[in-house]
């Protein structure tokens, strides 16, 4: 089972843009992959283009679309495919995630995103975008493949939106990314009815 | 291990009011009780007030906190506190949880929550609201009881606002709250960005 981690280097996060600089959305996303590779221990970035922050980490550059990149290595090998954001990801639950039986196991993320999968199938494919997690089930039942549903809170999370920052600097203790956010003056002030995150 | 579902009948899920009416969320509240009843199996409702919706339920009813009526039980018995709201469990979900090591485990919620607990110890106490989660593993950490937490999605899932609806919608299938969402009429539109909760 080879493990691959997509990366997207070039102006990641857009949708953080209202609490972070575009500097800052990049050195995030940056520690961010750090702490998946922490979690996986054994993987391969596929970057869709070279960049200098890849310096030291294994990758190989695919500049195909995401689900080009993905299914042609699905096509190849058995391989999970674990996304850069998920940043609260902890070494047991890819373990967990690995061992997990069936053709296809998925991963879901909040909004119907498929954050980590897994194929032991040659005819698989991705369908990424717009609700993936709904149209990687149907796929499934097209081609007669056994799907499982791996059920994680640390996989469900990846770091799109200022709620999902929250769950990062409530959970993620340890963390890289946590400790750069931490840097840049975020805490949650837990003195109200629901935990908020703050900026110093 | 003995399993307990506290139960509030009057006035359930005010944060959903802009989309449901009040005999709506009550009739939503109940069937996802039955839900998690349905995960749980052999389980005890404590409700904070007698009402109709319990006949034929297993239930005791406790008028004091949810602190008090939960961690009086857990001074008696190991003890399971599961929410009410936790439509999308499974069996499971369930049994890889009650199966956890430790004296206390936690299956955090979104925005700190704590969404189910588990203790084998009776000198634990329970502090629900206000970041919940932290005040427990703070807990755990003076008592010195080994604190284990829970890597659940689908426990992670409580349903309180109209985001945690469409995760219901999209993930419930088969569950008699998705069923009697979807008799209101509510659908998830696919064809945009995000996948979006519509009502007809």
């Amino acid at each position: 089972m080879k493990i691959y981690v997509p990366f997207k280097p070039e102006n990641p996060k857009s949708r953080l843009s209202g609490v972070l600089s575009p500097d800052e959305r990049k050195k995030l996303a940056y520690f961010m992959l750090l702490d998946v590779i922490d979690a996986c221990g054994d993987c391969t970035v596929v970057s869709s283009s070279s960049s200098k922050l890849l310096e030291g980490i294994k990758h190989e550059i695919d500049n195909r679309s995401l689900d080009e990149a993905v299914t042609s290595r699905i096509k190849q090998n058995d391989a999970a495919i674990i996304m850069s954001d998920l940043a609260l990801l902890t070494e047991k639950t890819v373990e967990r995630f690995i061992e997990m039986d069936g053709d296809v196991v998925l991963a879901p993320g909040r909004k119907g995103g498929t954050n980590m999968l897994l194929s032991r199938s040659r005819q698989f494919y991705t369908s990424y975008h717009y609700g993936s997690f709904f149209k990687h089930v149907d796929i499934c039942r097209k081609l007669k493949l056994e799907c499982r549903i791996f059920d994680s809170f640390f996989a469900s999370v990846d770091i799109d939106e200022e709620d999902d920052l929250l769950e990062l600097v409530l959970h993620g203790r340890g963390k890289r990314s946590y400790e750069y956010l931490e840097d840049l003056g975020f805490y949650v002030d837990l003195s109200g009815k629901d935990p908020k995150l703050v900026r110093e």
